[in-house]
């Protein structure tokens, strides 16, 4: 059944997906002819770089969450629903939805990307993602959670299971995850809980290849392991995971480590949805796109962002799955839309490489932009200043500057809160139906 | 099985709940020569007067939480634990919880209320509670489901259930819902769903006696009253609930209501805890308690805030289930354990009645202060002003002043967000237990 949207005489636009390639492209489309329709299964878009804040007690999540419809306010060409999408069916321009069938002239797939256990099952039925607010929230309740256990546990080998914290996987994320675990315990843990016993508890980081923070430069990389060292983390690189049962993590090296956290951030892989040719599936779960952003075999399938993988002689692995390729992409294409109606030439996507940088704790961070590289007090302050000028929306972002001055000047964490009791997969909203 | 705690050569006094009452209560023990152990099925605290902000998008629910471990930093006497408590058996002086039996030389039921349906368990299995932050979670999710749903629905009786909100109960906590749920109407939908007709969004209170605010002045009730016609809600006074089955509320009159929205606070009850006399327990679950606020029947029991019931010939039907009531009697109380101990008479408690206010929307509140009664943006101004100082915690108090400065100024709610799907009952928190 078709599902009934606003009629409109201008070709239909439908995005799937409010990150950040999405609501770029959607808002570039503004008084363009172009009737848009966006579906996300959240009713929000969540600023992902900050997600591991939320799980760590230091920000609230709905500081990282912004209404899409909010967004959108006024944008009379806009529409959008909360739904899941099921299945795409190129071939007759429509997408099968939880609440029906939309149609579409043009397709933009902007659903980002999703953890990557590499098909280990038993490792993604007992670690923690942390991709979404839901998850990250989950990974929040755990944690405080171990920690009140761990007072009442008589058991020594429970024990340390409860008081051992694992990240996986030495990205950004993971560095971030773990820098933040430190903090936490060095300036949170020793006031909340004074009858633990501090030396017990231990902050693991674990990455598979020779150094952390893979697309970083030499310096970044020694500085980053660096820090997380001095602040008491122990970094296993060249360290891979055999195994994780729920409460012992195997190494490849014979080390065992008894946890009940393991926090996976060792991998994504682009969130598909059913229903494209193999063809044009590449490494990764990707979309694989040319210089236009179209969908291999398809002239009017777009993808954009973590999703597409743009395969060029420079980029032979696509390009970086961060905010400013989504966004650089989202505006892009509109663009190139926008010329297509028109029957304008249309223009090659060329990326602009804004540089990376990663935090590890206070006054403790890495930048690199091409060839300036800084750490120390100053990368902090500005990956601070980055972070806080891509957040969307104005109370979001005092209310992220209140509570990073408040940490600041503290050595808090505010918002150390077991709202709801973890479960290993917390549940998602289920998408909007009809009662009938 | 004993829990262990630690060893303490003081008298132990046992504080069961983290509410104004009790961490009163243990803050004034601090330095004293008593060993406070406290036990809360949450890890923090919950502000209540401000959830009704939560569930209608206009706070996150971290900036009226507060970690009950972070109250009680430095204070060396405090030991907490995260528990639920099945039983008392005060002939043995001592608790039965889901973590081992914990023994006390005093006890302290600091439990508050929870929400009073009278018996009618069609209306429980169907209304929505609003009385913890994953209750006001579970409403704001419900709300805003209830807007997406309406926007595909095509059955004209289901799209009706979907857009009419009926608060039941007049005082202060209906009052207040009644009056946000209008502000979101007409300041918020008309921009986030330009779709929908805002002449179908109703908003209904309604109360079983000839009054709002039963507690306050004639003016108070009145103007209140006016305020909330003035904002669109529709009041019906003399107005009972006869049943309602999770589509059709349907009222004593005749009337019946199309919705899938009932919020239920038309009243409260104590929360007991199994255990104690029957002589003991008085209307509304209450404890029975004398000028010390010890538990009638028992020497070494005490009760303070919405458990206790202190009925004397002023008050017959006990004090008014208020912070400041629980604020003081825990105050006075932990003055009067200390005269205990040190062999000095006790006090017999005097409540001090601060006066009470309620908020309708902007600029609309109404306060009695014993003789001056004021209405409007003063008494809107005092309201906040009185909220702020009260809320615990100094970063809660900036993120709230923030997005109330914030929502002022831009008539917005800006955390209205889905993040996790509506459930009849949201899940709270398990006790922790052991793992073995």
């Amino acid at each position: 059944m078709n599902l009934e949207l606003p009629k409109s005489e201008h070709p239909r636009v439908l995005v799937i997906g409010g990150g950040f390639g999405g609501i770029e492209l959607a808002k570039k489309l503004r008084n363009k002819p172009f009737q848009v329709v966006m579906l996300d299964r959240h009713n929000y878009h969540t600023f992902q770089p900050l997600l591991y804040q939320v799980s760590t007690g230091g920000l609230e999540p709905d500081s990282i969450a912004f209404p899409l419809r909010k967004i959108f306010k006024g944008q009379e060409n806009f529409v959008f629903r909360v739904t899941e999408v099921q299945e795409i069916i190129p071939e007759a321009n429509k997408v099968i939805t939880d609440i029906g069938e939309i149609s579409y002239d043009y397709l933009v797939m902007a659903t980002g990307s999703t953890t990557n256990y590499f098909g280990q099952k038993e490792i993604e039925a007992n670690a923690m993602p942390m991709k979404t607010i839901p998850e990250a929230l989950n990974l929040r309740s755990l944690i405080l959670q171990n920690l009140e256990k761990s007072l009442i546990e008589n058991n020594k080998v429970v024990y340390d299971t409860l008081l051992n914290f694992v990240v996986v996987g030495g990205g950004p994320t993971g560095v971030e995850t773990a820098g933040a675990l430190s903090e936490l315990k060095r300036h949170v843990l020793k006031n909340d809980y004074p009858e633990l016993d501090l030396n017990k508890v231990n902050i693991y980081l674990i990455e598979g290849s020779p150094e952390l923070l893979g697309a970083m430069s030499p310096q970044a990389q020694k500085k980053a392991k660096d820090f997380l060292v001095e602040m008491g983390v122990t970094v296993l690189t060249e360290s891979r995971v055999l195994s994780y049962d729920g409460s012992t993590l195997k190494l490849a090296d014979g080390q065992s480590i008894p946890t009940s956290t393991v926090i996976w951030s060792a991998g994504v892989m682009g969130e598909l949805i059913p229903g494209f040719a193999a063809a044009s599936i590449v490494r990764g779960n990707r979309l694989k796109v040319n210089a236009y952003n179209a969908v291999e075999g398809y002239t009017n399938v777009f993808a954009i962002g973590d999703i597409a993988a743009m395969i060029t002689e420079e980029t032979p692995l696509g390009l970086p799955g961060v905010a400013p390729a989504a966004i650089q992409q989202g505006k892009h294409l509109a663009k190139n839309l926008y010329n297509r109606v028109s029957n304008r030439a249309l223009e090659p996507f060329k990326y602009f490489d804004k540089g990376s940088m990663a935090t590890v704790g206070r006054n403790k961070a890495v930048v690199d932009l091409h060839k300036i590289r800084f750490q120390g007090v100053f990368a902090w302050f500005a990956w601070m200043f980055v972070h806080l000028m891509t957040l969307v929306g104005f109370r979001n972002k005092v209310v992220v500057f209140v509570n990073w001055v408040w940490n600041y000047f503290s050595y808090d964490r505010g918002t150390r809160l077991i709202i709801r009791e973890y479960e290993k997969r917390p549940k998602e909203p289920e998408p909007t139906q009809t009662i009938l």
